[in-house]
């Protein structure tokens, strides 16, 4: 018997331990205030908020449970984006149904209230997003509890929200039923060697896969689309450790593929997968 | 409001991720056959283990929960040591009084089941132990669960077993009142830098401190002492650099000087150290 907390919790640990893993924090590499240790405090504290999504809290109350309790170490945001996949595919699994079929039944099923506790956990960690779209200014996700009146109003559910967050990896991993997600798993069931160094690999494929969010939202769509190009053209891993070292030094952090990552590492863990 | 348990728990992951630890699995190390990702299965696996520990359960309940959750990974023993400080140090803080005293009181109030829940623990680990005491055959830990109906004949409590166990660095503290552990977290606290950096720092100052029991156990007295001395004469990172990919490649392993790192972390960690 699984606990799905638990892998949801290993899975983040997984994730920041592969490496290379261009850009991001892993085993080897440390950004200038966000370091490795600050990932483990993140997971850990995140692990009362996976609890209460295993044992079928809200997705809004575990999510922002998670959030709040990754927050409490000095390196800011590690891993709001992981959670916001991780929370949905925790309940889908503890519901017995861990599937893009099983995941969109927890998105469908969310409500104005799960909303609510989305927006709150931004009051919890500093998040880079993007701009919002035309008209949706007072749902911003900067505006954090404040918005919380206008999504009463307007009677929007997170599954609402999240499906007018355009551009954004995450929110269409939620709309689509998490198709990157399960693929990446699949890849890693059928990779051999640690689970960190599958990570490490997966990581890769995402990226040559599509464009980062967090790097277009802080690079600009040039320098996403030059990391993605990149990223389809490593060979090695001894090109994927000089192109690590590179984008560390740029300041290049395609965040969001981590969260896909650890995503993926929480299904092939639930599906068998051993360390 | 500190949760024991989830400190409990990064203590174990600080421990692993402090580089460098000469002769251990660190960040930047592998063992042969005992790799970086089975220390955080381990750690996350131990917790439903520490959680007992801090909801009061017994001493040897606890243990025994912690030890078969952190064996489920496949690298075999991985924090065993760790685990019997850990315990009831949980325990202790728990109580309200994570002090020398606080923590004899919780080893003055083991039973013969916890003593009983010490010896099934060996079930599920592999762990490297002396030879026991003459006249001690019948209670050698590696009789698992055979040993049980000689503890409930002879009305030995765990304190007791650990009162007897001569020459063992962890059972030591049980005796003393983790004097060691309580120093190294003081210098934890009067340190400064990332709190994985000050754990190896500490690490090196226990090998200095006194012989490690594991390495007397798997290479003898003599390297034991070879391994105090040099650690005690290491002047700069650099050095500590090469000597642990010197006693890796030997294959010389100081794990029980890790333990207590790990029990020191989490005094550190309850007495307010931050990642």
């Amino acid at each position: 018997m699984t606990d799905p907390a638990a892998n949801a919790e290993l899975a983040l640990l997984l994730e920041v331990a592969g490496t290379p893993k261009p850009g991001n924090v892993d085993r080897h590499r440390d950004l200038a205030n966000l370091r490795f240790e600050h990932f483990l405090a993140g997971a850990v504290g995140a692990r009362p908020g996976l609890d209460l999504a295993a044992g079928g809290a809200p997705v809004g109350e575990a999510f922002e449970t998670a959030v709040e309790g990754m927050s409490r170490q000095s390196g800011g945001n590690t891993q709001f984006g992981c959670l916001l996949l991780l929370v949905p595919l925790v309940k889908a699994a503890a519901a017995g149904d861990l599937s893009p079929d099983g995941v969109a039944a927890v998105r469908d099923a969310t409500t104005v209230e799960d909303a609510a506790g989305f927006y709150r956990a931004f009051e919890h960690a500093d998040v880079a997003v993007a701009d919002p779209p035309q008209g949706m200014d007072a749902l911003d996700v900067r505006c954090g509890v404040d918005a919380v009146p206008v999504l009463r109003d307007r009677d929007l559910t997170l599954a609402d929200v999240l499906a007018r967050s355009e551009g954004d990896a995450n929110a269409r991993e939620w709309r689509e039923g998490f198709p990157r997600t399960f693929r990446a798993a699949e890849s890693m069931l059928a990779d051999d060697g640690p689970m960190a160094d599958r990570a490490a690999r997966a990581f890769l494929d995402l990226l040559a896969g599509s464009e980062d969010t967090l790097v277009r939202v802080q690079h600009g769509p040039e320098v996403a689309r030059e990391v993605r190009e990149r990223a389809a053209g490593i060979e090695s891993t001894a090109e994927a450790e000089a192109w690590a070292d590179e984008l560390v030094e740029r300041g290049v952090n395609p965040g969001t593929t981590a969260d896909l990552t650890a995503a993926a590492l929480f299904v092939a863990l639930e599906r068998g997968a051993e360390v």
